[in-house]
């Protein structure tokens, strides 16, 4: 977000070594320094950090991706990251971390305090997407029998380093979570009075192990600025704040877009290093689709007597697979969208089902009549208009249909929709859109042989076949 | 979030007037409640906030969508009403008003206490996709030349009713944003300092005109909990905070996938009230898309005696064309889910299109391996197969490389990338894959006329024609 020409002047600035260099940094927020930093050759992103405090350094690595700060770390001396890692947050220390081949992360590791590698060891053990491998250690605490000035001081003393110090959790001595209390409440609270007088004793929290979609979806539906993450036994270990949530919201969405059009990938990385690595997170509903469109190409061979008989019925098979196709895809968007933000929900699936059917019969009312009139004015033929139109309008009712029932019966059984992926449900419209168009072409065109309805049964055994 | 038996038995509460309900209600969580609401007929969800205090009836309908919000307060009496909108923070009270026709709008403002009715009227005013038509008004500034003691006053005199205390902003006595201060950093100040000797004098503020999806984007990428809004002339206006940012993100993630699938809508409502409603979103492009593809037949028209010929070339038509779209849309997803993520920068974008590019032929060559065996099992015809197989191969790397750069150019142009959406995308994809396949037909497969090279170009001339 930073104008362009600013981004060129301090790249220069930096790189010629100018004392006006460090003034810059020095106002400049991290996030727009690792922007700049974006933009840099590996090697001179070095030149960079140097120009700064390892605090402010700690700040602008946070900013990046793990793997883009791992490579700096990695041109720089050995002390130089202790400093940096020293004053960076716990939780973004353990995503870098995570980066690294085993030994070096065992090497830095031992390098840093006593502490702090017992605190970080422990983080390492946690599964990255669950609230334990999102959450920070770095936070506040305050005691259920201190009094309200005895916790002021325990904030003032512990606060320096907490990611959030707005929301102070209430444990009993052996760190059992009794309640929280707001910073604000604290401070305009009698200064005699004990804490557990006056915490909140409902306090929302999340499992240590609980998936990390959940925990932002927590944090953002109670507006809260941080969640308390316990074990199963009450005991607080740590928390997540909302700007971690966000990020999260943000990677769960790019896998949703992902997961429609049929990319399957853990990572939210766009950027493969290698083409397999490109490749392979499609391959699974490429291949499977392959085999679903042999359907069609069967459904095709079926009826290819028809073909032989009117060659123009060809002409249309793409329109119609392409408009059903879309159909569903616009019905099956809605609906995985309607699920991830609970706005579909038991009161109203079936108004959804219906609306969404009618709405594709509507659709191919229009869209049917529309294409009966072009493709008669292109072929003149009265039959095959008439073939054409009705294929459309029933097929799009069709696409409508199976583009919400399939993502909607996924989820009934604990399936993620999304993996009803755009090619999945385009594969089952094309072979529908294909069985009823060839199926009223037989009924209305007049082919070699007159006796139609013993043709309609020829073309289905020769599909099942 | 509710366990199910939990709804049921607070439902049966509630509706039976038991005295419990009250201790229950006040100890849910009104977004929970909420949930809770949305289980319930209309007629009997007035008596839920009958069983509670306005407060938190309020703060109840603000988890409720603006619409069902109003269905709610429009069975209530207006002086119930009153005292329900008295608790609600302004920008709520915002997006109700602006669900409820002028005339009813206009008679529950002129209730409300002269100072609050004059603020409204001045919010109504706003763009409602803009920082302020979704700022609030309640927050706490202090003045540069106070003292910090005086300053904690302030915050602890208007504090009450703000969203959030723990960012104070500064402003001069014209009400010029001048600085920034952490409610932290106020607390642990030396009383007597002025606050312009200890503010921080670099403030992200927005523009009281940006859109929305920007005010969002900045607060998520400086990890903020709420950002000032200023007019032109960096007046103080109002604040957002971070959690209407993340409903903000949310309502755009959805739009981002609505229009990639070619759903054209500035709404984001699921359930529309009538079907052509919930048809008009999504006819743009279907119809678009239908001229489109009837160039696809245009193709296959220009290509009929090769159809007439061999019926079996046919057969593979929704194949090729269904396993190119595919990829194309993985591609578009890809390119438009980097775009809007900044993930794709000036520095990687040749990176990316070379790499898809490669990923397609990649896949190509697997799929048209595949795809050349089945069908030489299936037909037996070594060289229809190959056509079929070398088709696949070059119209994958074809679809890769359209599903990229489509959206890359649009982005380019400024035009949103999402607008170039997978039916549009396929639609070039299915014409692309079907001139490749007839081109390679021709010249691989015996066809009548032994002149092939002349037959090539009389089928593209067809196509052409």
């Amino acid at each position: 977000m930073l104008p362009k020409k600013d981004i060129i002047l301090i790249k220069h600035l930096v790189l010629n070594k100018s004392d006006e260099a460090h003034k810059i940094l020095a106002n400049l927020h991290p996030a727009d320094i690792a922007e700049i930093l974006n933009e840099i050759k590996n090697g001179n992103k070095k030149l960079f950090l140097h120009m700064m405090s390892s605090s402010k350094a700690a700040e602008v690595l946070e900013e990046l991706d793990p793997a883009d700060s791992l490579q700096i770390l990695e041109e720089m001396s050995e002390e130089e990251t202790i400093k940096i890692l020293e004053n960076m947050s716990v939780d973004e220390i353990i995503d870098l971390i995570q980066e690294m081949p085993t030994a070096q992360a065992e090497r830095l590791l031992m390098k840093l305090p006593q502490e702090d590698y017992e605190e970080l060891k422990e983080l390492l053990k946690m599964a990255e997407d669950t609230a334990g491998g999102l959450m920070t250690t770095d936070y506040v605490y305050i005691f259920s029998d201190e009094t309200v000035s005895q916790a002021i001081e325990d904030v003032r003393q512990f606060g320096q380093k907490a990611e959030t110090i707005y929301y102070l959790y209430v444990v009993d001595n052996k760190k059992h979570l009794q309640g929280v209390l707001s910073l604000r409440e604290l401070i305009s609270a009698p200064r005699d009075k004990k804490i557990h007088e006056i915490m909140h004793k409902k306090v929302i929290s999340v499992n240590v192990d609980q998936d990390q979609e959940d925990v932002a979806k927590i944090i953002s539906r109670y507006s809260l600025l941080a969640v308390p993450v316990v074990d199963n036994e009450n005991r607080l270990l740590g928390i997540v704040t909302v700007d971690d949530a966000m990020e999260v919201l943000e990677a769960e969405n790019t896998e949703d877009i992902h997961k429609m059009a049929g990319i399957t990938t853990e990572e939210d990385v766009i950027l493969t290093s290698t083409i397999w690595g490109a490749s392979k997170k499609r391959i699974f509903w490429l291949i499977v689709c392959l085999f679903g469109d042999m359907l069609s190409g069967k459904v095709i061979d079926g009826f290819s007597h028809v073909l032989e008989s009117v060659v123009a019925v060809a002409f249309f098979i793409p329109v119609l697979m392409a408009t059903g196709g879309n159909i569903g895809t616009q019905s099956l968007a809605l609906a995985v969208r309607g699920i991830a933000t609970e706005e579909l929900n038991r009161k109203n699936i079936f108004q959804f089902i219906i609306g969404e059917t009618l709405a594709g019969l509507q659709l191919g009312i229009i869209c049917g009549a529309l294409i009966s009139v072009i493709s008669y004015i292109w072929q003149k033929n009265a039959q095959l208009s008439l073939a054409v139109g009705l294929s459309m309008c029933i097929s799009l009712m069709l696409a409508a249909l199976i583009g919400v029932l399939i993502p909607l019966i996924f989820n009934m059984f604990n399936i993620d929709p999304a993996v009803a992926s755009g090619p999945f449900i385009t594969t089952v419209v094309d072979i529908t859109t294909l069985i009823v168009y060839f199926t009223f072409a037989i009924y209305f065109i007049d082919i070699i042989s007159p006796n139609m309805v013993g043709f309609a049964r020829l073309g289905l055994e020769g599909v099942l076949a």
